[in-house]
């Protein structure tokens, strides 16, 4: 990236994909960008003000730049207790000033101070506004789900995006196979300069794999409904004991964003009320469901680093947010595996770390492993998330109980 | 009313007050219109939809109009059961659909027709315009207040509105004096038809009254500031149980909106931050301090005929809505006793039916008579409330825990 | 009392008295009188040690004597801020130790001294023995609803006492008939000095009555049923808002400790699980359903005071702890009215201070006062309820979704 | 065990170990086995009765037999759905009825039932009763650690039992050294038939160990409370996020059982409150603060096969149950590592299934299966385990917050 060109390139892909934020929110009012349904999500402006946050907390103020404005070094910061006090995470859905005009001022004014820094072509600098960019893209995806399920409570139910790309054709899923893959030593996760990365992703290393057969394909949602059908939701032999009093407490029959009209099942979506797609991927499933799932098929979810290994070997490509397609789609033909896209898969393993793994330096040490308890990993992105953003090691990570992500599973066993 | 000028007088104050309603939104922008601070709050933007709901559901809906909307019935509908379900009321904020122009819009469509129907000069509905125009008028002061709320919490401390009226001159004030009373047989309450009277209000009845003696002004910052530094915000027997968990558990150690910064004490309101004035009437207080200052003080909270039988005697005149002064003020004069306006005084009565008393017919009925348990009665409106909803018979109520609304109070005593 | 005849009665009442609380847990196990069911609920021996620490504290300590082990006063205390830290209330099931023949050993200890006390017949120390036996029969009835409470939730359902009371053959009961009063200006309330009296019955003072009627009997479980079988539990519009959400969240749909049982309505009560008796009093209702319970008669709940000046007419008698009965009896001729025993009944009056009221001396100020606020007034004593405690100026009050205790209601209208 | 002598060998094991139950609560009250101090703990009495349920449900009534008594089908049952409904387990405490004594007499009756199933020496009784029995073992630790829960809530703080054992002498703890391990393929867990062993250690199957080493002993109170001085428990960058959240909810400034007196730490424990000893192993930390204090020394948690490898090639030997020691005893030479007894190791590993996990058939599947999630495995056994109950394979599990347990670490690093 040390050349002019890279320097033109770096710029241009950070306006791209900053640009690319505001564009999400195209049909967005200032009203809708303002709520926050509930303490795991956040108001879409509250996103564009962090996003903007990170660039200038990490990048310009270590510079010597004056903060835009003190209060938003306070209402904008997440989680970094490095970087001060934070305005209460429940409450984001009060910060009605400063406003989205005001927000989208303070973008452009960090944008611009950002852009004649990288001018500068400075490898550092260039890393960490890199690793912004990652960032960025995280919270697009995590805007999408907010605002998902911020409308889903909202009896209107309104439409946010028009489906642009095409629909797989119903009832041309292919029935499920199964890879088998032998025992082996292998080598998993990346090492630090092998292009962008994060922490948790170190270092490479070598891991034991027993042998093991996985799903050619996603669990579909005609499948998931002969689970509901054959009473899977009231078996709690089938269920953790932490998902089972999950599941009672919350009242859950049937993957958040369902709903039965008229004796025919619907699934809300960020393009409206759509009949059930039979042969799409089920989604919006939590872990625990995913596993109660798995053990009535007499299954197993997979462990990450199964996935790892045989997603290592494809090129990533499938249903991610620049299809415009906004739900995840049927699978096309037998070949197709789905391991990028459509759906973040849960995995059996809890989000740990990596022998041999080493914090960020700074204050981006608080990025990832501060995390890492109670979380399970999910691999392969989903049709909401960036593709620039997946990698095949790539960890994402969410509390058992969560399901307002695009989440869904395929099966694995052990052989 | 039945007269031609009754009609016209009757459109042009329904249009008076409705615009009012509009009036006192006009330095907020969508965003703030649309938060929730807390459940007892609701959104400013909900206020405006609700009370057009109100006209719709019990005005035109029983007159085979169309609703504007069928979602909107169930939004907007407060807690009207015989009315059909309602949204619930902590999600509020999450309204972001309808937006504040879509809301404005339909209050439009609403007012026309009711003035539509006013021009029948129908006794049966003028009466129902009555009633929904002083709903609409306390929705004015609850906007007010829930506004200052949501404000109160964003760091920015913003100033709503600029204070246009005088302020009383601090060091004014006139010591406090008592006014006895004489044992009586007396008359409270009042009568329908006797102009525009809650249920709750009537009948009007007979009381007897012992002999009591009640300050001739509200207690004063200067006077709570003199409780708080002998420890009264610290020793139990002061307070009421109830009162006194309530105080532990909410960490309460002054008045709501009360702020120190470098031993100045501050008090945020609806013109932004400002130095508390020492002559002003103490404010946003739970009738949990009210009483603890009341025994601090070896006196007592006055009921609520005690305030009546002196009140009905004056003029209704004071620091209301309309001197845009939005802050209690300082007694101007020996004379004024602050009967009407600054502050609701909390009276030691609790919100119950008068003997005698009939709820409203028909889904009226639900206005006030179910609220009549675990609350108190306020007295006498407050800087924020309209004039003409005012009476001397009026009661206003609210919780024990409760200090977001404008509320105070002067001390009585057995005699 | 200043006789030597004074002296021996005293002491020996305070014998008796004390010796009751000990006869009342005579078929209860240590297990049994160590377990705490609720917060609202304390266990039997912490009841024991309680009313023996009042004496202690209230009377021995004050006079120089050590304390018969400092924890004690720690334990023990139950909500005096003037005497020291509380062990929290909440976790009065913890306390394992000291044992119940320990606390056993307490008793004897403090009764020893209070008896030596009493040989000097100083009236000061007459009087603190005395509101200490109506404190300790106060605790009497409150340790038999709350070992009635914690044995409801054991599943064996195990009588605890054997009814050796008649019962009032059922289907004698008469139908209810109104017993009408003019309005009048009445005297309520009463003076100290005036027999044993707790400071909120005082002083005597005048009210005036407007016109009103009020049932002869309490209302029966056949007239509940028709509440409950007409829908009563499932319609909004007759209950309080808050009555409402109370029920809601605890899905009530009968009376406490009722349960059906192959179609047939059983009641738990300390003589064990026995069919319903349509005649008998009902029990164990809340304030918020005896209120909904009024609404759909169409009548309300009386006042206080109309219950008072009329029960001040009559003998005390009735349906007390002194029966062996331990269930509220049907009435047994058109005569008997109930005003006193079987059941308290529940009023729409507000726990709160009478004119002129003044709070005890010293630590027992914190006796009755700290709590009018959020309490109804209860009148006329129970089935569990001490004949000796009962006067016709007596309040007891609880919170209106208390239901533990024996609770029932009469119902009245304005006339 | 298919001999005269294996048969009196399993009876007399049976014997000593059901006898051992009742043994540890010698100097327990009938109150004491009955209060229930937090819904993680379950009365002494409810365990005495629980483990009887558990031989009288999988095996007598699995052969026929009438249950003692109903209701305990549904009182002692704790988590197995399959086995029917269960009585809530925070209600536990209120089980006052059936007594102690009840209970000893019901495990009569089922040990005489039991022994004379053992008669048969049929192989799949014997094989449950081994489970029983090992069941029975795992109970006595959490007898121990819940009673100790229980009486740290009790001001008396009451010694349980006296110590037994020799103190290691205190001064004389050897600084911490640290073992090397190479990479390797190892094998880990335990084949089914190996002797007595849970579904959750099996099978026996491969990983690979990347380089580490870890500490020979375990970290000391000394040490911990280096941690607390240089402000531990006061700094975000060193904690977990949630373990963060947990600790400032928890208002945790040291372990468990920990008090200031007079400027001197004391640690209450079985044999009441004693003073810190400084060389004794930390303990009743929870994982969170184990966590914690590893990122202060710049160090991680040991992974469990980490731990695995070493004990497997050592004895098992150690301060348990057996040494009537009752609390964490201090290293005795250099020679000593504590892999066994003392403390149970929080490990950094989440409690999940092996590779080609199967559960328990039958209703022993709900034994250990519906745990693995949101736990972490701990390893080696406590001061209070019964040493038959270790093996090198055995895996324990708590939830991060939890700390009631006998819990400690040692510390290890990546190589």
């Amino acid at each position: 990236m040390h050349s002019q060109v890279g320097v033109v390139s770096l710029i241009q892909r950070y306006q791209r994909i900053r640009q690319q934020s505001l564009a999400l929110c195209r049909s967005l009012s200032a009203e809708d960008m303002t709520a926050q349904s509930m303490p795991d999500a956040s108001p879409a402006k509250w996103h564009l003000a962090h996003t903007t946050w990170f660039f200038e907390t990490f990048l310009l103020l270590e510079r010597g730049h004056k903060p835009r404005n003190p209060d938003y070094q306070f209402l904008f910061n997440s989680y970094y207790h490095s970087k001060g006090a934070q305005y209460r995470r429940p409450l984001r859905g009060l910060i009605t000033r400063p406003g989205v005009a005001e927000i989208i001022d303070y973008r452009t004014h960090v944008d611009a101070a950002v852009c004649r820094l990288l001018e500068e072509d400075d490898p550092q600098i260039n890393q960490l506004v890199e690793t912004g960019l990652h960032h960025e893209m995280q919270h697009q995806e995590l805007m999408l789900t907010d605002i998902l399920h911020l409308f889903s409570l909202n009896p209107l139910l309104s439409a946010i995006f028009e489906s642009g790309g095409e629909t797989g054709a119903s009832g041309s899923c292919p029935a499920s196979t199964w890879r088998e893959m032998n025992e082996q030593l292998a080598e998993v996760g990346r090492d630090r300069g092998d292009g962008f990365v994060y922490d948790c992703e170190c270092p490479r290393h070598k891991i034991w794999l027993t042998p093991f057969s996985i799903q050619r394909r996603l669990v579909t949602n005609a499948e998931w409904l002969e689970f509901i059908e054959d009473g899977g939701y009231g078996d709690p032999l089938l269920w953790l004991s932490d998902g089972w009093s999950c599941k009672e407490k919350n009242n859950w029959h049937a993957p958040a964003y369902w709903q039965q009209k008229e004796g025919c099942w619907m699934q809300y979506g960020l393009d409206g009320l759509q009949v059930l797609q039979a042969d799409a991927p089920v989604c919006h499933v939590s872990y625990y469901e995913a596993q109660a799932y798995a053990r009535w098929a007499s299954k197993r979810l997979p462990r990450e680093h199964e996935l790892e290994v045989i997603a290592r070997a494809q090129k990533i490509d499938g249903n991610f947010l620049e299809s415009d397609h906004w739900r995840p789609r049927a699978v096309q033909d037998a070949g197709a595996n789905q391991l990028y896209g459509d759906v973040w898969e849960w995995t059996g393993s809890a989000f740990q770390a990596y022998p041999g793994f080493k914090a960020e330096q700074g204050a981006l040490a608080e990025y990832n492993g501060k995390f890492m308890c109670n979380q399970l990993v999910l691999r392969g992105g989903s049709c909401v998330t960036p593709i620039e953003q997946l990698r095949s090691s790539y960890r994402n990570f969410f509390y058992p109980w969560q399901r307002w992500q695009f989440t869904g599973l395929r099966l694995a066993r052990d052989d």
